[in-house]
């Protein structure tokens, strides 16, 4: 047998952006200069994020209780969606067990969601710029991605009349992230009713990637879809990631928000679609209702104060840096900042001008190709204090050294 | 908006056997006698197989490292894969990190492998009776499960003429379960040899699902398909629920065993298939090269010496029963009963009675027909001896009260 085994076509057209686009950089670093990665969005890359040591303690201790090495419900232990459960649960929009289904990461949950939501053939509609997962799902599942556009100079917010004008009859849902990777925008409330009435105007159910919720800074408020929505029904995505700064450990969720029973389909192809691979690890499982209900908010108001800290330093400085406009952040872990392109006449596009800032200075930032958004690019603000000093000095003799002023 | 979402299509004809069938029963244990579940492939349920202390101990101390809170590369750490790697390696037959795809769970991993090498048409060969994960992936992914039969009577060997005259040009995929879920089978070097013919024969590529790797009872070698093929290549799927007593981790993997470079293709959609939901939780991937390399042969030795005496008694207590004939496993842990139907005219088929046996003696097996095998039924034969014993006399009970001698 020398014949070469074909792959099926839904796994080959399944592309990662962020991966197709940082495998064509080359990514070579100044030898004189260690490598200062704002690259990637996690939050336990330097050390200077991490859940306290009790928890870690209280984690051992469960483990060694012997009693989480069996199989679970496939969608989660009963106890732990019972806890999750009840933490989302408002007097309005009460959640039982029953509506909560555990994921293999916010990745899984936004899989399951997808499949349980689309056919091959069908569409849905993602923010642009966005997380690329939303395409590798759709791909992976023979639907096509729409874009719905992002306004940076307002703060973000959905381009309404456009997203509307995007649905077709192959419209199977449509996904918001909010707070925002890459943008790190929150939204109001009332912007957040102008999406809803868009969605309800078309009978479109939402998948509402809130992984980053509650990660708003001073001021900031958020609001979670499922405590404005009259009608229309939602799958909200979450998990302990980006909150509990734990992305490994691969736990995630979706809450099944129903509005008028159209969701009771939906509840039923979630569940089955869980018996696949059964659930996310009972090792991550078992320690999620002490997280949700024994983790104070102290530990959450201070990641937020110094996420928040890092984030007003890199506006700060890149306020200062010619060629560039930073969009100010208000939550999650990421500014973008346009690139002036015509002022650096040495760099094509966002591409280049990210592939030379490594080979020159050693800061690796996410070109916005990655987001389907040209001529800007994402920091991840997670690095320490010195990093983040270090990084934008070199960024700063990297602008000087190839900003040009237009006459 | 009060119009019903739609599921997929997909997703709704998502089916797992067992669960539509142990559904369809009532289980309704009898009153006054506690139930004994011989129900479930789960070897924690009863506390008398368990990991050591030790091994607890060492991934709680690993946890506290905070080393493995990050994300890992989508297939998994490189040096768990090469943890795994080499431990699988062969002189003839090496392995390298790049040939390990680390899963959720042996599911995931078959969801993996089936997904890179099915379209929506194709069909895969699954064995019949057998595990009905495969085809719960399969009708995942809209292909059709074709089964070729094991013989009861030749100790569950594949009907290789019938496999042969099953493959059609929409056959992707040949399934192996070695030792079997739910026969306890474990296949001769020779029968492997024959199978790896038919394959051959028809250019297909084989899943072979190991997770019951080296789970044989004294004198019965364990040949992994990896040992024998020549010129088929081999996506071996196993992992650590069954060998280490840990499902609930969902820790599993493939190798990726190519055979004449037939894989370069499949091995790239098995990377962009893992990008979706980007492996295993870190949590039971970092302890995977502590139990691979550390834990003693004697721990493996002490689990099947208990489980081959449980079999043992099992065959004993089974052989003695009127209307039933036991078909004696070799490994993994299961064992298969062939019931006399007609002998229990109180009977229509298996399911009936398995559902009696929970309601008049509270002891639950699995009817043959989530294994797509009518008139058998399965137990799990992990229960502590205590309990075992109780079941037979209650089902020997059972037996002698539904029994009719055919004159
Ligand atoms: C918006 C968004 N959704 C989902 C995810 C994936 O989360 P998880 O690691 O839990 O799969 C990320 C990770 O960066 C994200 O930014
Ligand atoms: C033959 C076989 N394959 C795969 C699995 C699933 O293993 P995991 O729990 O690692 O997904 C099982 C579980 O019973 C099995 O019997």
């Amino acid at each position: 047998m020398s014949t070469t085994i074909k792959a099926s076509k839904l796994s080959m057209q399944t592309r990662n952006l962020i991966r197709e686009v940082v495998e064509g950089i080359k990514i070579v670093p100044h030898p004189d200069k260690e490598m200062i990665p704002l690259s990637i969005g996690d939050p336990t890359r330097f050390g200077n994020f991490q859940l306290e040591e009790e928890v870690m303690g209280k984690l051992g201790e469960l483990i060694s209780s012997y009693k989480y090495n069996g199989y679970t419900h496939s969608c989660g232990y009963p106890e732990v969606r019972e806890a999750v459960a009840k933490h989302y649960s408002t007097e309005e929009d009460p959640l039982t067990a029953d509506d909560i289904v555990l994921a293999s990461g916010a990745s899984g949950a936004v899989e399951l969601a997808m499949k349980s939501l689309v056919n091959e053939g069908d569409n849905i509609l993602a923010p642009r710029p966005g997380f690329s997962l939303y395409q590798t799902v759709a791909e992976n599942n023979g639907a096509e991605t729409k874009y719905y556009n992002l306004l940076p100079d307002q703060s973000w917010e959905v381009d309404l009349e456009q997203l509307d004008s995007l649905v077709d009859e192959r419209t199977k849902c449509i996904v918001i992230t909010n707070p925002s990777n890459p943008c790190g925008s929150v939204y109001s409330k009332e912007h957040l009713l102008d999406i809803l009435a868009v969605a309800e105007k078309h009978g479109l159910p939402i998948i509402a990637d809130e992984i980053y919720e509650n990660m708003t800074f001073e001021g900031v408020p958020f609001f979670s879809l499922s405590e404005l929505s009259v009608n229309v029904p939602l799958l909200i995505v979450g998990g302990l990631a980006k909150r509990f700064l734990v992305p490994g450990w691969r736990l995630g969720w979706i809450h099944i928000h129903d509005r008028n029973n159209a969701f009771d389909e939906i509840r039923v192809a979630l569940g089955k679609l869980s018996q696949v691979i059964l659930g996310p690890s009972t090792l991550a499982q078992c320690i999620v209702p002490y997280l949700l209900n024994e983790v104070p908010q102290s530990f959450h108001d201070e990641t937020m104060a110094k996420l928040q800290e890092s984030a007003m330093y890199c506006v700060e400085r890149l306020e200062k840096m010619q060629g560039l406009t930073v969009i100010k952040p208000e939550g999650a872990m990421y500014v973008m900042t346009r690139i002036d392109i015509d002022a650096f006449p040495d760099f094509k596009d966002d591409r280049e001008f990210a592939q030379a800032l490594i080979s020159e200075q050693s800061v690796f930032v996410l070109p916005g190709q990655c987001f389907l958004f040209d001529n800007y690019f994402r920091i991840v603000f997670c690095a320490t204090k010195s990093m983040l000093e270090q990084a934008f000095d070199r960024m700063e003799e990297f602008v000087n050294d190839h900003f040009v002023k237009e006459e």
